[in-house]
């Protein structure tokens, strides 16, 4: 590897379209330009391409395609679901995280202020677990709740078991909703048993085109629509259809559970191979929440939290930056400049290590993450 | 022309992609995926893109960068630019008129709602005139209005001066709001002298992407966000940037401007020929709204309402389907499965009559509009 490299170790950010999506895409973005709600040939032939990526996108989750409705994107998901089930249903109360994403913390403070409801976030340990028991008491108190919690952690991996959460909020009748736009084409989802009632999910983040996403609804948990506007997605999203955006995304989710089984293997053993090498050559160092381990985090997300290193103060991405590696920083600060993580804030980091998300996918390499731990070794010396 | 004949009269519900716009896209699909969130090189390329597309978008409508903001397309941006005008100014009437888009219609009724603030809809004449006297009277009562005016109706084709409107909404300290979906990249818009706080945009009504559009704001004016989230768009828009969208929304804009006088010319003389040739072979043939008038209509809109036909009743675009003319429809029945049209049903038009929208762009000829005359002669004798 010379001054040219270009490692990215930021999938967790995003990932690069597959080259078959985009193949998938052109004919969309060429000749059938069409709009779906057009009655005329030139609509139909897109509505029934939209329709038939609907299918597989169901098919594949296991649900109906009824319950597939097609947003632009993860943040337009988590915030139609927040809103669109609250104002339904008439809930009273929030209860989420202070590790979820952005587009769901923001979203629910919004929806509480707005409807004069309590946001309620959920206590978590120093590795970021949730307390399940004051969940069971929230709910008990309050069972007309959305709760919605985050399967995987974007920035420290941590794996939320939908299952246990769910059998909690059926218990009770709550609503259960998942921002999944961590874990959708990286696991198996079978919506049909598991006790979620919507989930929401980014193509950009399986190697599909970033401007689309889909929210997932059960089918007799209806919401309301937050984007009003025509009548496409069955009432639930008004919008012309991102048409090749949707043929992208169904493309790349169908690659995702094609190829899950040999993508999990390979970049499990990646993920396996640089905690090895770091805990190895770079002393000191620590992984936060559950990220140094395999089987309760995603395998795609390593936190890695440096030691206080006086050559490297603040200017570590910086300096992976020069040598070619791109991954993403977050740290506990709260204050300056540049806002500090709010999920290691909530995990009481300490504000004197630096932290680097290292997110990857089956296109890195063993050799680039050997490289990679050359470098921070290097730094650390 | 024979069998196969596919002419596409159907240009204000959505366009082609201009091959040059995916030219630009292309580089943003495959090699430049980054996030423009990261701040790392995949990043930072990408973000470099953006600010240098909407500094394009910016200098093509006369305003500054930090007021224009990417949404997913029209409807995002005309539920951001109501619901968060209401939210940000503490607004307390809301004002539009019964022939705008569904996705002014829709959320200004689910806004006042909301609030609990008056949707006071203006009177409108047959032609689809707004009665700018009851304006001045609504805004004279209560000047903690926002006004929703769209541009250029995409049914009627009607043109709305946003001088006149603009002016009398400054006069009063009023919001006004145009949604000009229909204008944007086919007329010339300087912001910096028109009195018009916020416009809508969608690329795809100008051979651009579908799935990307903008929402522009005037600097003094700001307005809450909609879609909660990340800091993207200077904190007005979470989520993900479409990249690729942007890069194609700024150069279909940037191919507007740059051909727009010779396109104008090109359409409006189909649209005038295409009027002339109707009104010569066609008894009994009006026009809806003032699309049969060039000065006062979208020169890419003609809305014809055809006199009552036994031998077509209800049949018209399924018979111009079949001879392979794409072209929309528009009734002012207001019973039955398909839904009538709410702007026609607004001027009062027939029920009687059966109405089609033809709408052109520069890729249409006047070969193919003889074809459609000729089509609807014999389907008319």
């Amino acid at each position: 590897m010379n001054k040219t490299t270009a490692i990215y170790l930021d999938n967790a950010a995003t990932t690069s379209l597959d080259e078959r999506v985009l193949e998938a895409m052109l004919p969309y973005l060429r000749n059938h330009f069409g709009n779906p709600s057009s009655v005329h040939k030139h609509g139909r032939e897109v509505r029934v391409a939209i329709e038939k990526a609907r299918k597989t996108v169901a098919s594949l989750l296991n649900v109906s395609p009824g319950e597939i409705f097609f947003t632009s994107g993860g943040t337009e998901a988590d915030n139609t679901a927040i809103h669109g089930a609250v104002e339904a249903l008439g809930l009273t109360q929030i209860i989420s995280s202070p590790l979820e994403h952005h587009a769901v913390l923001h979203a629910a403070e919004v929806c509480a202020h707005a409807k004069k409801i309590p946001l309620r976030l959920l206590h978590v340990d120093g590795t970021g677990n949730l307390d399940v028991d004051q969940l069971a008491t929230l709910l008990e108190e309050n069972p007309k709740s959305l709760v919605t919690l985050m399967e995987g952690n974007n920035e420290i991996g941590n794996l939320t078991d939908l299952q246990v959460i769910g059998d909690l909020c059926k218990r009770f009748g709550a609503f259960f909703h998942s921002d999944t736009v961590q874990t959708v084409g990286h696991f198996p989802h079978n919506l049909r048993s598991l006790p979620v009632d919507a989930i929401s999910a980014a193509a950009h983040k399986f190697h599909g085109p970033k401007g689309v996403g889909f929210l997932y609804v059960k089918k007799d948990r209806r919401i309301k629509p937050y984007l009003h506007g025509g009548s496409q997605e069955r009432n639930m999203r008004g919008g012309t259809e991102n048409v090749p955006g949707i043929m992208g995304l169904a493309k790349a989710l169908e690659l995702g559970y094609a190829e899950m089984d040999a993508h999990t293997a390979h970049i499990k053993q990646l993920k396996s191979h640089f905690i090895q090498r770091m805990r190895h050559l770079i002393p000191g160092i620590q992984f936060n929440g559950k990220s140094g381990d395999l089987d309760q985090s995603l395998y795609t997300v390593v936190s890695v939290s440096f030691p206080p290193s006086p050559s490297n103060q603040g200017m570590l991405l910086f300096n992976l930056d020069l040598s070619g590696i791109s991954a993403s920083g977050g740290s506990a600060c709260s204050s300056g400049a540049v806002l500090g993580s709010h999920v290691l804030q909530a995990l009481n980091a300490s504000p004197e290590r630096e932290s680097v998300r290292f997110s990857f996918s089956r296109f890195n390499t063993l050799e680039e993450l050997n490289y990679t731990v050359e470098k921070l070794q290097e730094l650390y010396t």
